[in-house]
């Protein structure tokens, strides 16, 4: 099971970035998305209006109380930040420890990150220490760590694509 | 050598995206960074501050004439979509053919990217086939094509991270 947390979300500033990082998170097999910061409806509807039309079972909730979400889970814990020590050093371990616990919370913060988090994981990884994307650390960490496995069955979808050379095709299920 | 295009840059409302994507190219040891769409210097000097400080000769720059910039460009082009053929169909090919040319265009959209960009370059891929994040996609081509090795060193940096089990660590050159 992979649940993903999200902290430090801003109204406003910070929506779109949001949404791709819960939809990288369901493109590369996350259970569950957990938004803390500012509560922000919209945000949560959004994505749950594509995972309805797109399908799969992805849970996308907002938590108040986020460290009740770091601190209660059961399984390996992982925040990302460019403060952490290199992915390239670490990922052979990460993916042993990932097969033995098969649960993986992966943390990715907005803007400033409490100490408290640095403290209450097991490990800080950096996918680069450079500064760039949450999102790009995300996709990169959950590529890696599952070896190049991209979740491709959803269930209950109602669209779907067909890979193409050179356009763009879709299918609607039951709309022939 | 590698050059990013990003297609259809949105004045406001695409700012931090086209960041990230800048940022995320950056981190990844692309030369040269194209925005085209709508011009918007604020975004390109944030960047630019950024590389000034975090060092390194990464080119950000604005394309009025995108067209010319995949036409002109000579070596590998590949445009990322989610409606393109599965990387993990193509990626043992498309490394060959990277490590034969030597030279990389990957092209990345915002919302709607003409056809003339699908029929204008080498190949469509798709780093999975569900709607997410030009900045994921971006961020795992590169990763998967340069087989995990992510950047480290940027010339003349002002300032880096020393990587750390549990805090932030910066050192700032010449400031002790």
């Amino acid at each position: 099971m992979i649940k993903v947390l999200r902290l430090g979300h801003r109204l406003g500033r910070d929506d779109r970035i949001s949404t791709h990082v819960g939809l990288t998170a369901r493109q590369w097999g996350a259970d569950q998305i957990v938004f803390a910061g500012e509560k922000d409806e919209n945000m949560l509807e959004s994505q749950r209006d594509i995972i309805e039309r797109w399908g799969g079972e992805t849970e996308v909730r907002y938590a108040e109380e986020w460290r009740r979400e770091i601190k209660e889970f059961d399984g390996l814990k992982i925040h990302l930040t460019m403060y952490g020590e290199k992915i390239n050093e670490n990922i052979e371990d990460l993916k042993q420890q990932f097969s033995d616990t098969e649960d993986l919370l992966i943390v990715v913060g907005a803007e400033k990150v409490p100490r408290w988090v640095y403290k209450n994981v097991d490990q800080n990884i950096s996918v680069g220490n450079q500064p760039h994307s949450e999102i790009a650390a995300l996709a990169v960490f959950m590529d890696r760590i599952q070896e190049g496995e991209i979740k491709e069955d959803f269930e209950r979808a109602e669209i779907y694509v067909e890979p193409s050379e050179d356009r763009k095709l879709t299918e609607k299920i039951g709309s022939e």
